[in-house]
């Protein structure tokens, strides 16, 4: 009989953020399969560093980290064949993923390759949008805002009119688009109202109005949020400000 | 010196959806504070109450429940009245909201009352738009998708204009909804994209294609996905459907 195939999310960075369901998998598998870089430490596993045994097969999915560009194919069909390997010999893999597997996350690629052919099993973790409003101390959405999740790379005017259509929006993966997104909420007189945040809690993570963000890039796992609710409670101006640099 | 508030996420249902983070600061509480209908049972207390101790303090903080009528400001003052006399007298209280405090989270309502003049901490939980696509095996959102949190009450006009703008969406608060936003689907041609949702990961969880789920009505923790993409392996006609009626 197969062993099956659970996508667990991990959430966005601290240990003690995931769910007691992904500590139970993690701690009770033989086969670990995480995204790593080409060079460095895997992320996914670093969160869960602490509940890992030296007895446990990892498997190191390593992603060449060019910026925004998707991964090749060839290391996914490569790391699929090594988890079919475990998965014939009726071994469970659990392939971990940072924040939720299904929100923007690198699990979907061996999901997509082997879900058809193994019992595969999803389990939802904090998001990081979930958790940078939790640390910047204003919410995502309340009542009935509409909420809208936008990519930095999308082109500006793409941006502007989705940014100026929604009562509350996140900016994901920001990096290197982080200049033209700030002129950008800049000219739509919205620079005020944007919150930067970086390694959301995590050690290193900082948290600070964009207007204060004055780098040229960030990291890829940064967002900027925008609250255009007329709560009289939220004030960005007394927002907690984290800055570990 | 004054106790600490938590906000704190308690996931969409699965008692072991909720973080260690939660865990550990419900199971070390003295006073735990809630949302409770006038009727029946708490649903965020029912998710942690294999943590609850008989020696914890317990604050129902009873809302009635008129279906998308904002509570009375006065349930929450008065609530808030009552967790301010235990931070008063030095005790942490930890407030518990379904999925995610800061995501649509009824702990809003008491941040705003009391996070000027205590300290105040949220946690974040997993919501139910992360889980609902864990439990469809259909992602929420994938590369560079602009991804829409939708609350059913909108109007068609705008629901039309803001379904029609996006890659994917998840519509919350379907409840009374549920047939204008079906009937509203079918006319623009999604109705085979879109998945039903209902008290996802609970026993009682119903996940189906839209087209099957004829009620006129569901209930208040039910949604409604669709994922536009075109990712050759999303096929809404072959996720699993759970039915427990």
């Amino acid at each position: 009989m197969s062993g099956k195939l659970y996508g667990v999310g991990v959430g966005p960075g601290a240990p003690d953020l995931i769910t007691l369901r992904a500590w139970r998998l993690i701690t009770g598998a033989q086969v670990i399969a995480y995204p790593a870089p080409d060079s460095g430490q895997s992320f996914a596993r670093s969160i869960v560093a602490g509940c890992l045994r030296k007895d446990q097969i990892e498997i190191p999915i390593v992603v060449p980290m060019r910026v925004e560009r998707f991964p090749a194919a060839q290391v996914y069909d490569e790391a699929s064949e090594n988890i079919v390997a475990h998965l014939d010999a009726g071994r469970d893999v659990i392939v971990l993923c940072e924040g939720d597997p299904f929100f923007y996350g690198s699990f979907m690629y061996v999901y997509e390759r082997l879900s058809d052919k193994y019992d595969c099993e999803v389990v939802p973790g904090v998001s990081s949008i979930m958790t940078g409003a939790a640390v910047s101390g204003i919410p995502l959405a309340a009542r009935n805002d509409v909420l809208t999740i936008l990519p930095g790379p999308l082109p500006d005017d793409e941006l502007t009119e989705r940014i100026n259509a929604t009562d509350a929006l996140v900016i994901m993966k920001v990096g290197r688009h982080l200049k033209r997104i700030r002129d950008l909420l800049n000219e739509l007189n919205l620079l005020d109202k944007a919150i930067y945040l970086e390694r959301v809690s995590l050690g290193e993570q900082r948290t600070m109005p964009l207007a204060d963000m004055t780098d040229e890039s960030a990291p890829y796992f940064s967002m900027i949020t925008i609250y255009k609710g007329a709560e009289p409670w939220i004030d960005t101006a007394k927002m907690n400000v984290t800055n570990h640099d």
